[in-house]
């Protein structure tokens, strides 16, 4: 299935505010890592499944901007995209939306797929072809 | 060596406080855990070694007593000791005071150690004896 | 309405493992204050309309005891329901289940409801008559 | 005092790590959010103090990269520096190494000032002159 975007809806959790009040900055980041697991669940693969086979799936990059600080109290909307795909790095897209619908935080993550014992990239191919054939179709679509 | 008492300093980090202006009351759990490794670490152990045996030491038990909220911009104190130890459990107490010197927080947490595999229970003495003879002779001197 | 317990489901999220394979033991602090939420929810109240009246419910107590880990992959029951409440002091009960529907974590959790200004505990009643009266009823109808 | 760079050293926590068996890459963040507040001392400030100001400093940019991942058992060293600061935007840049002295990440955050009850921004200088004076005087002289 191509999936061009996927739409995740989450509800700010207490624990997630610091004392300005509003969420602290880190846990977008968890957010985020929320939108790509959904949006590899649309695609038809989890990741769950991926680390029983001995391989991770680590960041290598992040870029992330603050537009709008969210409260505890709303639910946020995170969108999530396939940006690029190489055969060996992933990059996701990101953008929240706080509850009225405007921009909180955009951003993208970059992430390659390694051995479990010893870090190393692998070819996505070599190690989950329908994954790898999947997102080379969502990328060639894009374009 | 018997050690009766170990005392660490923390300094709080802003992303352990929540909207309400102080320390998250689940991050002393975190910072109990800081006591307790260097409770170890004073007797001689590190629970780093213990992991690199393919053992964990699990919580099966906590409680918890909050008597004063901590601050961002304070540095607490742990007071961690040995409370209690059979050979199969070990149990710490814990006491962490404000910068100011109050009682903020007390409490005792409940160990196992399991064997990473199958998270099956072991007796301690089989798998470190070392340990095992320092936890029963710090009991054993506090009695 | 009386509610006799609030059933809430939660997906683990990887950030909240740690190396053990397992949910980080302090993050089930984290699911029981979603519980309580949702079971203030349930009653009718919502947590963040406290704090907006410059109110603030900090926990006091905490227990609890884990018999089961869980991990990344797996959707959590949460049961949360009053346990005690005396007008001044609410105590709220919980158990965790897997996925595969053993009980993996209980506990519970006492708050008071202080003045945000100067944690000074209030009297409920005073300060939220409908909760108070709830709650009250709740707990004359479970004995 | 002109200050070039702040090494700060932090042992890894375990609740830092995530079932990769690594430090969860979100937890770098909080090291950044470290680096720049010791920073910060070190050149004579506190930012506790700048919040009793009744105002804030949030990130409003992130970028990190992952070179190398860090296990629970060592103790790293955060590099902090300010890479640009134009009186309304400071921009600090990171490096932080594992035990071993190899690169693990590195990054930078930039940050602007606001009133604590609107999130409006303010001109540093006028809200804070010292700070001011000693973040223009180390922009310079790096020039």
């Amino acid at each position: 299935m191509l999936v061009e975007i996927n739409r995740t809806e989450i509800e700010v959790r207490y624990q997630e505010t610091d004392q300005m009040g509003v969420v602290y900055h880190g846990n977008y980041l968890v957010w985020f890592e929320i939108g790509r697991t959904k949006y590899m669940e649309q695609v038809g693969f989890k990741y769950a499944d991926v680390e029983k086979q001995n391989l991770l799936s680590p960041v290598i990059d992040i870029e992330i901007s603050y537009k709008k600080p969210v409260q505890y109290g709303e639910t946020v909307t995170i969108e999530t995209w396939l940006s690029a795909y190489d055969g060996l790095r992933i990059t996701y897209g990101y953008k929240i939306y706080n509850e009225a619908g405007d921009l909180s935080v955009h951003g993208k993550s970059t992430h390659v797929v390694v051995k479990k014992e010893n870090f190393k990239p692998v070819i996505i191919r070599k190690v989950n072809k329908a994954w790898h054939e999947a997102y080379e179709a969502i990328i060639k679509g894009a374009s």
